[in-house]
């Protein structure tokens, strides 16, 4: 049985397990005052050539959501968020729940939005009997696995400063975006264009663990209370420091992020060997394919999956992820397993 | 330098990581869904003698107080808390930012609060413009170390049966009250008397984790909608599982908490013999001790501990917390290197 | 200059006036709890033929929307609403305010939706990762001057029953629904087929105030409480009371809406003679007229009125509103004014 | 039957009455948007000495103080109010609903707050683990019937200014406060000390209406979307304008206001001489008078009242509020009515 379920089934990489153990019987101070969280925040700073950055560690990416988001945002003030948007369609109206609405912005087949789909929105919303957009929410690599050139998130960028938006970048994968061929991003480049963005641990080898960064720290005032305030505070904070450490300490994290493309990749080319067709053709290890309905009991004698949607009457939509756990082999035995298709 | 700051000083008991390890590459679905926490939530219905309880976990104690308590309620209900309890005073808003209003109640010295305490405040409330008490938040251990008898749970829990009130005891700390000299409680009597409790593992040898127990499963109706609404859902959900399965096999949990306990014992006796006045006398593993100011410094150079409350102009209310980490000798160096006081 | 901007540009039906006056010193109890709303109650149950019904009585729209609705649902559970929903498009986030997720449903021109458009939402949240749908928020007359017919809201009643949803109606403009020639429903089809439904008095007469009807009362248990905990109870509840006694008394309140649909009639009729464009047909008290924008100045010098939307590049989507207090002569001094356009 | 339960128990002043009589079907643009409220606007502004202030007209007190305080805070920071107040003790929770934790600060009979009271709870909040206190909210006059002094005002707006909190004046009773023979403050001066505070018409000659003034106007940016966002504008906003413009227009709010005093003071004096005993002595509309139990049906039998809270048990404290409308022989006939009693 092949795990391509999602990026969230194995437990940490073994350096990062190894790092845990080593720390377990220390004795450390609690709620990230120690000295690895200290050391994971610099790594980090370093890494976004930020050296000034505030970071705060989280447990996970929904949780990070609502709250970067919520912290940032007046009652009033809305989040303009990709229908498909995690914040939107994945959370169970965690964000709602801390009272403000999304606006959902229309977004391309790789889950991705422009200027051109924002501007009509935050035109509108100009009347003051309607909520005030107060930041613009993407992902990256989005939930359709796509990912923002420089370019892309250049000009939402200066849209959203031109128009008093902050601008938020769930990394959840965003390890995975910048190691794809198709990523012309770096650290940097989210520190200078976005105002917080997150670095997800969970997805790419840690156990669990967001870092959220905020590259201005004037605006990360009082985050911790905030983080306290919403249940997001780990009491054995240094377990979420240890981690981050092992992972940016010598680019473990982007290594296991490329691994998980490549997995991805040959993935994607070996169903397109088989005739099987792409839903989209996704740059990073999130892998949508269009299965014909009967051949769905094959897939489940092989493998672990997510049903993504139904794409017509005959055919579904099916998710397959790749992880730092992923093996070619497990890559080549899942394909050796599916029929060759008619294309 | 011994450690007595807190219960959460230490990673997990080697057990636990030991579980942690052995699992870790596995491939496990998220969540939750997966055989750990079923057997998990199987070892902690049998431990409450409560075969249809439904059990959650989640990753820490405000989210669990914040998220429990809001579930149970309608938003023109508040919980009756303690002055001194967690929800109360430790929590940042939590609870509130849930939209519902704290009453607090006087508590005694140990933190324990009574029928006595609460009737008035349920039928001042019967008034339509003022809340209604939706439920009693109650803390066992409590936050200055005091634990409730049966005879006083049963009270409360008569009470708030007979007033529509639900019955919601944090188990933060619920080890050390159960493995107390002092208690006479057992986990099927919290299941019996409680409407919902909560099992700490992270003061107690888990990494992080704790479990939330709905003796009336039709209670617990749609609760992981509301955890993932509140981002309390872990994604490797098992990782929590594994920690309460290796807890809960064969009694860990409680010879951990049992061990918190004689530890603080051993030094609740030790300072008393060198004359030093305890603030409460603790069943549990916390300890309060009245220092004079002018040795603060004394205590600073050989252990950690918080400042709970300055007690008089010249002397503080200091805590020193046991755990399953702390050794006879930790405690015994922490004697001899405190001076004598005259009594 | 002709007042058409919206149906409350004018303060009480001088009948309703006079009624505050003859009350206005007399002493009376707050609240609420006064005869007058007492007697109301009564005239609303009788006219909806359910005697059982509760009964509140609230300020305004957007506050009855947000208290009825968050009432209603715990706080896992979301809205199903038309895009074009006063609730999701008008209220500044009011509604999510209260911590829940709106759920937009696609809807026709005239701003309907039907259990076609709410199947696959309530089908693909029954993945207990999103929200549960809790009720179907609706408007009648639509945002868009529409009406439900008894086989539309009745079917849409049994899709609610049978998915669990509770089924609100907003009726800030109710009485123009019930008086407009494309209906055929009445008050008690409301109370056989909702849950809650308000019944609007500022747009219909009255200087303010809504009638909020649970036909079941059990289900508004504690909704005095609600309503005082969101800040939508009158101190002088009984100017509410007098208002409703006197619309309702003898049929003023429909008289009064058929009044405004009679004149919004004539005002369509008018403007296609001139041989100007209809947006949508309405049967209601609002009209929207697709205007070329080279237009809009002859519009400005003659009369109040909303821009509702751009048609296209060069047209104007205009809404002109009548109301109790429009006279056939306001409108005929419009049309009057208006140039005749070529087909 | 004399009524004393409260200062809402008649409509309005029948100059307040006239006015909304006289424009009441002249057309008016909604939300607050007309001549009326613009001109109330200029004669607040320059009853209080503040051309610049922003003046916002809200429907009720509970609903103001909601939206204001709310208004003010991020969500980690909380309210300091005195254990008495309004916002605390009578709103059912609906400053709770909006996210914030209230930390209760005790009063002293005639429930006001001095800068001892705060400080301790000031420095134990600098703890990042708790809420940030973000605001002092205080009601003047209070509800006890108790009036600030410059002195204490300008302590508490210092002590404010110092620690980074605003400060809210709850001025549901203002007038009342403002021309009470112990008042020494004028509206400048809360204009000069205050951040943001209410001047409530509801009690004081209007039928409904609370003017919320922030006399620096940079702070009300974006007041207006989040008035809507609570459900607090309302659509014919003009009558609130057209009250408070009667209201103001000569002074008329302030000889209301005055009057009722008076009348107060009349009862108190009254009661006295008849040997009762005052729970207070008020300075203002509100008199608390301590009644043996035995006497009480005689009370219900000439006045309505409220009941306070109990005194002993065999005595009780008794509400009676005055009003614009008490006359001096609705006093003297109460008090013609009641025993002597032996002092």
């Amino acid at each position: 049985m092949y795990h391509f379920r999602n990026d969230y089934s194995f437990g940490a990489h073994p350096r990062v397990l190894q790092a845990l153990s080593a720390t377990n019987l220390e004795g450390n101070p609690g709620y990230g005052e120690d000295s690895y969280s200290a050391r994971a925040r610099e790594l980090i700073r370093a890494a976004c050539g930020c050296p000034e950055a505030a970071v705060a560690f989280l447990v996970g990416g929904t949780q990070t959501n609502a709250t970067a988001c919520s912290f940032l945002l007046r009652p009033w003030e809305s989040a303009l968020c990709p229908v498909s948007g995690h914040l939107n369609g994945h959370e169970s109206g965690a964000f709602e729940g801390t009272g403000h609405k999304i606006l959902p912005v229309p977004a391309d087949a790789s889950g991705k939005i422009s200027t051109r789909d924002l501007e009509p929105l935050v035109i509108q919303h100009r009347d003051p009997h309607l909520t005030r957009p107060g930041l613009v929410y993407l992902s990256d690599a989005t939930e359709n696995g796509g990912v923002y050139t420089k370019d892309e998130l250049t000009a939402l960028s200066d849209f959203c400063r031109a128009n008093g938006l902050f601008l938020f970048v769930d990394g959840a994968r965003l390890g995975c975006a910048l190691t794809s061929p198709a990523n012309d991003l770096a650290l940097p480049d989210l520190a200078r264009l976005c105002d917080a963005f997150s670095i997800g641990g969970t997805k790419n080898g840690a156990l669990f663990g967001e870092a959220l960064v905020f590259p201005r720290p004037a605006l990360a005032e009082e985050f911790f209370r905030m983080q306290k305030r919403m249940g997001a505070v780990l009491a054995k904070g240094w377990l979420i420091g240890v981690q981050f450490e092992a992972l940016f300490v010598d680019g473990l994290y982007f290594d296991l992020a490329r691994h998980a493309d490549e997995m991805a990749r040959r993935l994607q080319d070996g169903l397109r060997s088989l005739g099987w067709t792409l839903w989209v053709d996704s740059p990073t290890n999130q892998v949508f394919v269009i299965v014909p309905n009967a051949l769905l009991p094959r897939l489940d004698a092989v493998c672990t999956y997510e049903v993504w949607c139904p794409y017509d009457a005959s055919r579904t939509v099916v998710r397959l992820v790749t992880c730092f756990q992923t093996s070619p082999a497990d890559v080549d035995g899942l394909l050796t397993s599916l029929p060759l298709l008619p294309v």
